[in-house]
């Protein structure tokens, strides 16, 4: 045994943000291993486009389902779970031999895919994490404005919890991040206004990529991705 | 006006995990300015080493008052708004001929001192936040466990809150972060054993950086510095 597998966060999106050591380890990779739904090219893979080696071997995870899926459904579990056990088996296999990167949106330990496989390479092989700039702090950086002051609280919860518990989340904190919006969007308007909040409640779409879009949320007509990031600034102590 | 105040994020120490952008920017930098405390040669200086052109010049930014004064005195708020005052006219002038790169460790709107530049330079000067890594991610990741998972809710909280506060959000939240311990540790504990989460709690000094210590913080004996930090795991969806 030699090899290692290496999850190399990749920062916000922003190729230059991510930290020296994950551009050094994918640049002189020799296997590159990320995910990406089928017949797509992949949001990871397109961050290190021109940064690889002439002779990396590429290894695509393709998701066997879509994030369309109900996530608490036994089927969707199940295609997952097998599809996480292979892939740890795959990469186990190869980092026999060799070093494998793989590529993590953001910042890896943070609601990041990889720590699916993580769990199952546990015992199997050495596992090497390099943190990232994280999808957020690219989104509130892009605002302008700093999310956290002093002694300020900062929640993060995802549009998917139920609307009551959206409410009370955000109505209980100083600063404030919200993930996995899409199709949420609705709802977590509902739950900001519930709040009384939706007026200082900002839209970020794309933070530090081409095609960034920062609006306040109340003003959003229409759709919104799901990594659409929702940031309200907190407002704490300034001297 | 040709030059910009640019405020580089640093990440949580090791200097290998700075971005690539943040590494470029303070490498070519002709001015670079930093917090430090009187009389030390500052954890920001300290990550930089050896990264300066040789005609750099250094603006040490020596903070009027240390972390031991009573954050909500009169005479602190006083003293470290004239100091803030002071620097942003200072790095203003300077931006007038050239760029000036200030360091900032961890991501700068993320409870960072140079917010409290940013806000005085508005106006007066373009300015430009290069977002880094946080310290809580060089601790999650230093921990070997990934944070957050699913729909977790990540809460962010200083130990300097109210005991009972400290307990609430501790009780209340998926997975943990608390920051500014130091002194507060006493606290920490007995808010962390109130809401029944003493034995989840890791303590993080140092993540990232030589002399890292990664700990449960029911075993610790002792002090630790205002800047461990503690983290509690969430357990969300696994497929």
């Amino acid at each position: 045994m030699t090899g290692r597998v290496i999850c190399a966060g990749l920062g916000p999106g922003d190729p230059d943000l991510m930290s020296v050591r994950s551009h050094r380890l994918i640049s002189g990779a020799r296997h590159i291993a990320y995910f990406r739904k089928a017949g797509r090219a992949g949001q990871a893979r397109a961050i290190v486009e021109g940064m690889l080696r002439e002779d990396a071997v590429e290894h695509a995870m393709e998701y066997p389902v879509t994030t369309e899926l109900p996530f608490d459904g036994p089927e969707y579990k199940a295609a997952l779970s097998s599809f996480y056990e292979q892939w740890a088996g795959r990469l186990a296999e190869i980092a026999r031999k060799d070093d494998v990167v793989v590529l993590c949106e953001g910042d890896p330990f943070f609601y990041g895919s990889f720590m699916h496989l993580h769990v199952r390479l546990e015992g199997l092989v050495p596992v090497e994490i390099v943190p990232g700039i994280t999808g957020m702090s690219g989104c509130w950086t892009a605002t302008g404005v700093p999310v956290t002051w002093g002694d300020d609280v900062l929640t993060v919860c995802m549009a998917t919890l139920p609307e009551d518990e959206l409410t009370r989340r955000i109505a209980g904190t100083d600063a404030l991040v919200v993930m996995k919006i899409g199709r949420n969007l609705p709802k977590l308007r509902r739950a900001l206004e519930a709040a009384g909040k939706l007026e200082e409640a900002w839209l970020v779409e794309r933070g530090t990529m081409a095609g960034e879009q920062v609006r306040m949320l109340a003003e959003i007509e229409g759709e919104v991705p799901y990594f659409a990031i929702c940031v309200i600034h907190g407002r704490g102590r300034r001297p």
